[in-house]
């Protein structure tokens, strides 16, 4: 049996199934919408948990758990949130073998049933602030299923804070933002571009959202992770007031920020190529894999007490590494098989090295091909691993460059967008215009990026405008 | 404000949500039979988690993830398995706005929908050995809430293994179980008694359930943690057969074990007092509270600056600590507030203390105080943490030896049922008069010890019997 899948430039959403599942990052659940997510898959979402849970914690945020079913009544609370999440939400309707009184939405967000606590927990100012975080599983109704970017359930973690100030609120809202740049970047590799939503692409209930987007191999947007000021809407839905030092009635301030699994599709559209995934080796399950190799049980039993003295090494250096010794599947299928898991070096020990006192070390992402002195190995995985961490960023963020161009009119706006990428682009347009581009080119703007360093003049409206915004299609 | 609860002899039932929703280890949520846990007890959930995660890796198990919602069909094809759990079952049955051609379950449990996965990937005997767990939220529905113990939603973890032979499938079952004896004796000081659950009294769908029992303070039994094997009860109603290497066709062998927040009840239960919690250091999500003492400016910057001196030393020894400086809360206050959280210890450090080069510290289980010189402090506080640890076992070990009788008739087994306590006897019995005790004393056959080694006669049929059991009432 060999491995493959459809060429990225064949087909790119088949590709990506493809690769998912031959990676075994995922499979189809039995109800439409939903998904397995295999070990190995799991294994990658812990590490960006880790890496997430700590910059949490590192910036005083605490993890709690609330219920899933909210009461029908509660999603009424907010109007724009009703609207904005009913239509797609699951209802259970019968309990322990009765039909319920009052019907209960699964959660698609937990915006609602956490505010109906914060009533009961918020008094004084001495109260606050509140930084929670919760890491749950959330439904939001999908017919069109594509693993990990749409499905009718997936995990994700929600923060939900309380602050006494408007002020605290936002500078909440931006530092979760800046988190976010942080978790895509500095660990899954992926370039984003960091901004403020659009009042027509915020969140339902939100006065305003922050956003980082990534460009994935297609050139098409993945909303990455999102931060949301929600002001005092939800208080006031919730009624949640608190004595103020100045002994006055106030209503709490809010954010609320996630980023879900969506993250793993990120990482497998942002760098996999026709052999499969690439793995970012902050991530990766498996940083190296070994492949022990040998043709007769002479060298065997040498290349194996090799191998056990370099597995030690690796311990120490905390290098998260596997041995494949399998000996029922050919070498050839073990790189075929690692490459398609997107393990991001491999190490091949045979006769040969065994009698240069050397190895081969290969990099998943350029095929780079080296011969190791076994007293360097460690040194030079550990620098090697650094470095692939480092280029898989580069790539991706000259790639998006690349791929994101100016333009002046709506001419060459539909051009570049029928092309595929990003338009970068000064707008001075509303609402309407917004929808009336969307509904014309299927393109939405991404984001308002922190950058906006000049003047120009609308592409759409041809009036000046002092405002860069970002378009593309998207996920 | 000061913080109390009802005294535990008063009122047992009381006493334990008092303390729950004091410590603010959680809350109820809106929907009857739901919970909140609280940040507090949701970091001592996190340290269980941690601890019990460690030890599957290391045995080899992987973690993965499986949708919640399950067909109804599903539900259906194993008959003992539905009987057990379609009663408690929340049904969802409109999503997306729509009503739904087939309800869905929320999982009671994944036996089914896990079966139905590992069907479409087990082909040889190759595919085998799957040891996944999985940590999940799940449903059955409960009117009669009692926080961590019986809520409709609880987080939980469950293993589900698949295997080629039954010896195997069996093996796992008992290591799963040593685990949990391990996890509940070595993490949470809770000794439990280690065997096996009679016909009556296993997990719908299994061939036998192993579990530990432990003995709360009110000397009633809490079932911790259950590992059933499930023989090929579930490959044959999902048809999961293998090609063994003999090349025939088999069913493939099963086991699923899990424990839940549960355990979190158990820790209040089985260690706490009068006071509130009294926490494991293992597993308290904070070991030692420092409390810096002062009454002018000139003395507080002095202890200001020790306390971070000290904070530093706690750090590098990787104690889990907490500095409550509040100026807002009376010293009082504060010891009150962290023996209700069950802090194992606590730091004193006050004007006098810093002359004479020493500080104060208080356990929380034995209220013993002593003055330790500030050269020996980090020593001192992690042999007393240890110390904690072994002293919380050994006292609940006590307490269920002093509180389990052994008796030779019926009417002294109602005696001891009637005033509480464990009770340990041959029993040669069927599950219909189990079934009969039961009704009578409201006790059930909590396990049958794997410790068995004399022979005598049953207590309750006057034949002889080879068989030691015990009995008590349980959650």
């Amino acid at each position: 049996m060999s491995i493959s899948v459809t060429k990225r430039s064949t087909d790119y959403a088949r590709w990506y199934t493809d690769v998912v599942q031959k990676a075994e990052l995922a499979d189809y659940g039995p109800v439409k919408g939903t998904m397995v997510i295999r070990p190995y898959g799991y294994a990658l979402w812990e590490n960006i948990q880790k890496a997430a849970d700590q910059m949490f914690k590192e910036t005083g945020h605490v993890n709690a758990y609330f219920p899933m079913f909210i009461p029908e009544s509660y999603m009424r609370k907010e109007s724009e949130h009703v609207a904005g999440f009913a239509p797609e939400c699951a209802v259970v309707t019968h309990g322990g073998g009765r039909e319920l009184e009052e019907p209960l939405y699964i959660r698609p967000t937990s915006e609602t049933i956490i505010w109906s606590m914060y009533k009961k927990w918020i008094k004084s100012y001495r109260d606050l602030p509140i930084l929670i975080n919760q890491w749950a599983n959330i439904v939001r109704w999908e017919m069109r299923t594509r693993l990990f970017l749409r499905t009718t359930e997936f995990l994700w973690q929600e923060g939900h804070t309380a602050h006494a100030t408007a002020a605290e609120a936002e500078q909440e809202a931006l530092k979760i933002v800046e988190i976010y740049r942080q978790l895509a970047e500095d660990y899954l590799a992926i370039p984003v571009l960091v901004g403020k939503k659009t009042d027509k692409e915020k969140f339902a209930g939100a006065v305003h959202t922050y956003t980082i987007e990534a460009m994935m191999g297609d050139k098409k947007a993945l909303q990455s992770g999102t931060s949301h000021n929600l002001g005092q809407n939800f208080a006031k839905a919730f009624d949640v007031t608190f004595l103020s030092r100045e002994n006055k009635l106030e209503y709490v301030y809010a954010t609320s920020w996630g980023v879900s699994t969506r993250l793993v599709g990120g990482v497998v559209m942002a760098h996999g190529d026709d052999q499969g995934l690439i793995l970012p080796p902050k991530i990766a399950p498996y940083q190296l894999v070994v492949i022990p190799i040998w043709k007769n049980a002479n060298q065997k039993s040498r290349i194996v007490s090799l191998t056990s003295e370099l597995v030690a090494q690796f311990n120490k250096a905390e290098i998260r590494y596997l041995v494949d010794d399998n000996e029922q599947t050919t070498v050839g299928w073990k790189f075929n098989q690692w490459e398609m898991k997107g393990v991001p070096l491999r190490l091949e020990i045979g006769p040969k090295d065994l009698e240069h006192g050397q190895a081969v070390l290969v990099r998943r992402d350029t095929a780079e091909k080296r011969s190791v002195a076994l007293a360097n190995l460690v040194r030079v995985v550990k620098e090697t691993l650094d470095q692939i961490q480092g280029d898989l960023l580069r790539r991706a963020l000259e790639f998006r460059e690349n791929n994101t161009y100016e333009v002046e009119n709506y001419d060459d706006f539909k051009k570049v967008i029928d092309s595929g990428g990003f338009v970068r682009a000064f707008w001075g347009g509303d609402g309407l215009m917004e929808e009336k581009i969307q509904q014309e080119t299927k393109a939405t703007i991404r984001c308002i990026p922190f950058e906006q360093n000049r003047k120009g003049t609308c592409f759409y409206t041809g009036k000046p405008a002092k405002t860069i915004v970002i378009f593309g299609k998207s996920y």
